[in-house]
């Protein structure tokens, strides 16, 4: 009788002597769902990186600071691997190849590795792949991960769950930067990045990212300010100083513990939700037609041994992590 | 010995007796999580008003268009309920007043009601209070609900499962208008409509739209594409009819059950899930710090009577409704 392999394993090998093809396959597993072997073998290898996430609105130029932060990164001799998470649609190959364009010039580096993937999650928005591929770049022994999302909801705010140090990129004269700040992006940034700064209102937006931020009480890190022309590479090492004082600050007072808790806490939560909402699709199917959906939800409810009910108030969340208020369990 | 009423069921009368501020203080019940009681008594008298979702990105002129709409609707004779959903922040009660500001002149009208309320959720976005906000206007009596969301995410692409017809406005010579259709917000949309349609780009914007259209393989409606000068009340009748027109298909044809029954089991999925949500963070409180996400989500799964662990591939969604597939339970 043959033994079957465990799923995925077959590809550790070469992950482990740094071939890129096994990274690329890696990622794909968990894309398609079949990656928790690998992830599990590979874990205790990660959490190395120096991760960040860049995220702002459409037209910002996300992907040519991250096409300069590349080769400035690549400079210092570092190697880097990129996530850029584009929302899913039958569109969307459009703007990955827009995407891949500006990032062409490093496609021949062996030591850039980077990678498109689909939004496809609901639950909260990223697709749970984006952490895994996180997960792998840093065990495949890339010293830098850079993700950069598409846009600015509730995937971009996510982000910074997953990434240690979140970049927030604005443009100058676009009247969403305000309406951006005011989606709760405000709140996430680490970094704030003022894009194309040789625009004439680019020193107006600054006054506005610092007249909010005084809003705002902030304990511990207070967000830093940098302006860019990412086309002319004018500002990227400057910006990379402040991704890594960032890093630095939460290495040394220990907050990066409290990140990376709730990073994983992150990932176990969308694996879990996930699959209990699979399940409770199966036990909606099955109700009748005679029911509220409070009282549909409690039958839901009762299935997976939560016998009180619903608690719209059970799910609360504060930033940086989740405080929930529980009755029961 | 008192015996205590089942709470938020004293609002049951006034609320029947078409007291405005019955149904005001019903929705601040379940905005506050304590609504169960009062959607459990009225969800049966709700299912008659026309429900209409708009969404589209910031600066389109949405409240606009809902003040135009509200005052042709009015002229009608038909009351009408409007929920302005925000994105939750700090700074979202400056886009709350503005909003106001823009349909003040509904204020004083007895059969308008005008409710603002937070995008608190964050499991898929739109906060679970809208959904029940939408029942318990609906149960009042209004013969229109029209939904607003702010921006273009998760939580708008969701809005087609809260309402019967979703509106998709865009505004010509906007780099955004192309990326919100490539965010899959193309394949919610009833009706589109391009707004500002005196601006020059206008007529390209329509064509982009079309050509965009003709890529997908519409099966039953085609959706419907409206140009409006919302400022100046212009094209506002024709988008009245483009409403009147989908409504009137979804009822001819039968697709109004599988639309409500949509509708429906996104609000179970909603509550049963956000209670979940809730457990699973107090189950992750007091896992290890020496486990794998796949391992730890597995422990979590198996506190829900979910033995055989995590199914990434359980969790595929489908346009109009969830389609899982699903192992065991």
């Amino acid at each position: 009788m043959d033994v079957e392999p465990v799923p995925g394993t077959e590809l550790l090998k070469p992950f482990r002597a740094r071939d890129p093809r096994a990274l690329a396959r890696a990622i794909s597993r968990c894309e398609s769902g079949r990656g928790a072997e690998l992830i599990r073998a590979l874990y205790p290898q990660s959490g190395r990186a120096v991760t960040v996430g860049l995220t702002g609105p459409p037209g910002v130029g996300k992907s040519t600071l991250t096409g300069a932060l590349v080769a400035h990164i690549r400079a210092q001799g570092k190697t880097v691997g990129v996530i850029s998470v584009d929302p899913s649609s039958p569109f969307s190959h459009g703007a990955l190849l827009g995407d891949r364009i500006r990032l062409t010039e490093h496609f021949t580096d062996p030591d850039v590795f980077i990678r498109s993937m689909a939004s496809r999650g609901h639950l909260g928005g990223l697709a749970g792949a984006t952490a895994d591929a996180v997960t792998l770049m840093d065990a495949f022994g890339k010293d830098v991960v850079l993700i950069e999302t598409v846009g600015v909801g509730q995937s971009e705010i996510e982000i910074a769950e997953v990434a240690d140090t979140t970049l927030v990129a604005l443009q100058p004269g676009s009247g969403d930067s305000v309406q951006v700040l005011k989606a709760g992006v405000l709140e996430i940034a680490d970094v704030f990045v003022v894009n194309k700064s040789d625009h004439p209102m680019a020193l107006q937006l600054q006054r506005e990212i610092r007249s909010m931020m005084e809003m705002l009480h902030f304990s511990g890190w207070v967000p830093t300010l940098v302006a860019t022309q990412a086309l002319a590479g004018k500002g990227i090492d400057k910006l990379w100083e402040s991704i890594l004082a960032h890093d630095a600050w939460l290495r040394d007072t220990g907050a990066i513990r409290n990140k990376r808790r709730a990073a994983f806490a992150h990932r176990v939560r969308q694996l879990a939700l996930g699959t209990l909402e699979g399940r409770i699709e199966t036990v909606i199917d099955e109700l009748g037609d005679d029911l509220d959906p409070y009282a549909a939800a409690d039958l839901v409810l009762q299935r997976f041994g939560v016998r009180d009910g619903v608690h719209a108030l059970g799910n609360v969340r504060a930033r940086g992590g989740v405080r929930a208020t529980v009755k029961g369990l």
